[in-house]
């Protein structure tokens, strides 16, 4: 494979930042409906060394609040000792298109200096798989060992594994499925309003001094309550107080905290856009795959129900596709694809080195 | 029992109104935190007529957004021809404490011309309970043939049940619980939130003319997740576009509908009082309780799954009181109280008759 170096704008930028993160600009970039970025952002991290036959690559796509540090949120699996390791493989975690965490998305700068807010177009799980593999062109790694990742992130490796499928030899998908169901949506779409409604929004053209802060923390509260199950609700906070003399739940600090927290680091229309594109995904192509499934569930999991991973394995196994469905015994809600090690290990592990 | 007719000021408002509500008007009314509410109203329906040994009621509890229109609401199971007929049945519905369809509440006007607002106390389960009370007193029933009720409607049931347990022969609560898990306390919060983070609600002082029907919005929508299935957001919605050229999924714009129909008839503050009262609910009394209990719950709640309903049977069993879990299989979520009617209809009619 030829990698045309003049598709990448090097600047100093290129250059590994303090916290790791590298970066490369696409100059005139067309995503999928038409609209062409002047310049556009690809924010990424690697750990390991690309081996000589170029082959122990392994691509992390992140979930809805996720950045390229995968050795910082997926760490139970990711890192050294650990089930996919950077003495053995290329790890490669890159920020989704439309994210706030390095590439390109609303909370960018548009070539007017000003950021893209609004005038920021609806970009799609597809768009996001493209730029990875702009990115893989620019790192001169043709195949994938691996491309991995849950609930988004599982959504972008499919997208990935069907529309550049000579890239991809395995894919895994953990607590992700094909399309969103009508609840999927649904919670998606209380988060939106929260931030539509929120008078800060403002067109989405808000001043980043002053962004819907209000808003975002409702959205993403409803958000941490579809990611962890009934049961740990309980475990973890039943109907404890707030300890301070507090009379206030601990479940009630605990949403206000997280709600709060989450928008010193997250952009208000990179939440609109990364939302509405997950729900538009129907991964549609699925026939033009040719790498290996893995597909994992959990049974506590009421976001990402385990029965959407079987259909996507039903769906592959009627067109030919290689594909393993397991359903993973784990109680921590959607929350079980980040916290469960021990069968996602040894399922990851097996799956990646298998037919060595 | 006798009934001291000074406790109730009578008032052109207690005929009827066209709509069929009565209101009778308590003075120097003190809840169980010591507030005293200078006067307060209840706000009821009846259907029916109460027979000679006045053995024949039915006190119908609400939900949250519910009021005491009980043939509006629950007409699959109460109504002529239906599992309670009024031509059997002197049947009640009476609006909840601190809800605003007629008994006191935040919306209501306080002595000084202007809405409680703010300055609205919290109630609790308990003191609903004690209103249902003061309204026995006033229709000159002793003891109710059955208090029944479905989610809060269940809670305030078992608090008029323990309370005043010489008031109740027997209890149906359905879709319900004795105390909330965190689960159940986070969608409330999340709703609150939402209310709470609007700038229109003005710390609970805002303008009738002008509230916070953004937030309020929000937190139905919130709601509205909470009461369906998966199984039934997918047969009703599923990846369906709304019609009419909108590209927006058909359950998007269900929230939307649902949100701001709400806030047409619904008061933010009486949102705020109401899922605090029955977060703060622990059905402590039981012990005290005279009545037989039937409980049902169905298969597809999530909101109030069935164990809550089981445990609250264990804690009968244990304490020697008579009670029956019934698990309903239905589809409908937490909605399923409302919508199925063949097997509460037939448990209810037994429970009702059983003992003639």
């Amino acid at each position: 494979m030829e990698i045309d170096p003049a598709l990448f704008e090097e600047n100093e930028r290129t250059a590994p930042a303090e916290d790791g993160r590298r970066f490369i600009t696409l100059n005139e970039t067309k995503i999928r409906n038409g609209f062409v970025f002047p310049n556009l952002d690809i924010c990424y991290q690697t750990w390991g060394t690309l081996n000589e036959s170029k082959d122990n690559a392994v691509l992390v796509c992140h979930a809805l609040s996720g950045d390229s540090n995968v050795l910082g949120w997926w760490e139970r699996l990711f890192g050294q000792g650990k089930a996919v390791d950077p003495k053995e493989f290329f790890i490669i975690g890159a920020n989704a298109l439309g994210g706030c965490q390095g590439t390109t998305g609303p909370a960018s700068t548009a070539p007017d200096g000003k950021p893209w807010g609004s005038r920021f177009p609806q970009i799609s799980v597809e768009d996001m798989a493209d730029r990875h593999a702009d990115l893989l062109d620019y790192l001169g790694i043709e195949k994938l060992r691996l491309v991995a990742g849950g609930s988004m992130g599982g959504m972008q490796a499919l997208a990935l594994s069907t529309l550049h499928p000579n890239r991809v030899a395995k894919c895994w998908m953990t607590a992700s499925c094909q399309a969103h169901s009508a609840l999927q949506i649904a919670f998606n779409e209380v988060g939106r309003q929260a931030i539509l409604r929120d008078p800060k929004f403002a067109g989405g053209n808000y001043h980043p001094g002053d962004p819907p802060t209000n808003g975002l923390s409702v959205a993403r509260m409803a958000g941490h309550i579809s990611y962890l199950s009934e049961a740990s609700f309980e475990a973890k906070f039943g109907r404890r107080r707030q300890s301070g003399g507090s009379e206030q739940f601990a479940v009630e600090s605990y949403l206000s905290y997280q709600g709060d927290k989450f928008t010193k680091r997250f952009d208000a229309n990179s939440y609109l856009v990364l939302t509405r594109a997950i729900d538009e995904f129907e991964g549609n192509s699925l026939e033009s795959a040719e790498c290996e499934f893995l597909l994992t569930s959990f049974t506590s999991d009421w976001l990402y129900p385990s029965h959407q991973s079987r259909t996507l394995w039903q769906n592959c196994q009627d067109i030919g596709i290689e594909a393993v469905h397991i359903e993973i015994d784990a109680p921590f809600g959607h929350d079980s694809f980040l916290l469960e090690t021990v069968q996602q290990g040894a399922l990851i592990r097996k799956f990646l080195i298998g037919n060595e």
